[in-house]
C-alpha cells in the first residue's frame, strides 16, 4: 500500500540545482483503474493503481523500450512529462517536487510518501509548500492526462 | 507468486457436466511483461504478469465493465474464449479444464496451482491428463492469442 500527500508549491526551495534530478515521461491505457506506463531516465515501468486518495493498491512491473513503445500508442488523453527532483526532507522522508513542461508547463507540485497513515497526518509541510491538494482529483496525474483533450 | 503447471488432455472426465463451470474471454495488451484484460461470468479483471514459466508474479484489479470495454479496442491478436471447470482433484488442489471456443475450438487444456515449488514438482497428474506443457510457450494463451495473427 502506497501512502502519499501531494501539495502545491508555493516558491521554489533554494539551491534547487543540488538536488538529483530525472526526466519522466508517462501516459495512461486507462483511468479506474489506473494503468500507467513511464519512463524515467532509463527504465520503463507499468504501473497498476486501484482506488482511494491517501492510500491505495500500486503494482509495479519493469519492462524493456520495445514494450513501452508498444503501449504508448495505446494511451489515451496527454503524455505528461515532468523534472522530478529528489529533495531530502528529513531521515526519513523525500519530498518529489514535479516541475512540468510541455503541454503543462508552469505547474510545480511536490509529493511525499509516508510509511504509515499517522505519519501522513502528522506531517508538518515545510514552509515553501502550498495547498495540500491530496484529496482534490484535479491535481492528480492521472485527471490532469485526461483533462481537456479529445483523446479520451 | 503464483506456481502453477498446464497439460493437454487425453479424454475429457466423467461427467464433466457436474462439475461447476463459466466462460472466460480474455485478450492481451502486452506480451512482455503481459497485460491482460479478462471478463469471467460478470467479473471483470486486470492482469499483469512478470516473467517465468513454472513460477512468476502476477498482480490483478478488479475493473467496471466500461474499463474492460474501455481496453478491449486496445489488444492485440485474438481474444480467446473458453468454458472453464473446476474439478476438485483432492483437498488442496483444483484442476481447471479450459475447453477453447471460437478460433481455437478443439484445444483443451488443464491447469493447476500449487501452494508450493515442492507441490507442484511432486504432482501426479490424474490418468486423463496428457503431455505436460507447463514449460511449453506455445501452450501459453498469451502466446495463442499472439500466433498467426497481424493484430500483432
Amino acid at each position: 500500500m502506497e501512502i502519499e500527500r501531494k501539495f502545491l508549491i508555493r516558491k521554489l526551495p533554494d539551491h534547487l540545482e543540488d538536488y538529483p534530478s530525472y526526466e519522466i515521461e508517462q501516459a495512461y491505457l486507462n483511468k479506474e483503474p489506473v494503468l500507467r506506463i513511464r519512463r524515467s531516465k532509463d527504465r520503463y515501468i507499468l504501473t497498476m493503481k486501484s482506488g482511494g486518495m491517501l492510500a491505495h493498491e500500486e503494482y509495479e512491473i519493469p519492462m524493456s523500450r520495445e514494450a513501452y513503445l508498444h503501449l504508448l500508442p495505446k494511451t489515451d488523453g496527454r503524455i505528461i512529462r515532468k523534472t522530478r527532483y529528489k529533495i531530502p526532507y528529513n531521515e526519513e522522508l523525500t519530498i518529489e517536487l514535479d516541475i512540468f513542461s510541455g503541454s503543462m508547463e508552469g505547474l510545480i507540485m511536490a509529493e511525499v510518501e509516508f510509511p504509515s497513515i499517522r505519519d501522513a497526518e502528522s506531517f508538518i509541510p515545510p514552509d515553501w509548500f502550498g495547498e495540500d491538494v491530496t484529496s482534490n482529483p484535479r491535481y492528480h496525474n492521472v485527471f490532469m492526462a485526461y483533462a481537456g483533450t479529445d483523446r479520451s
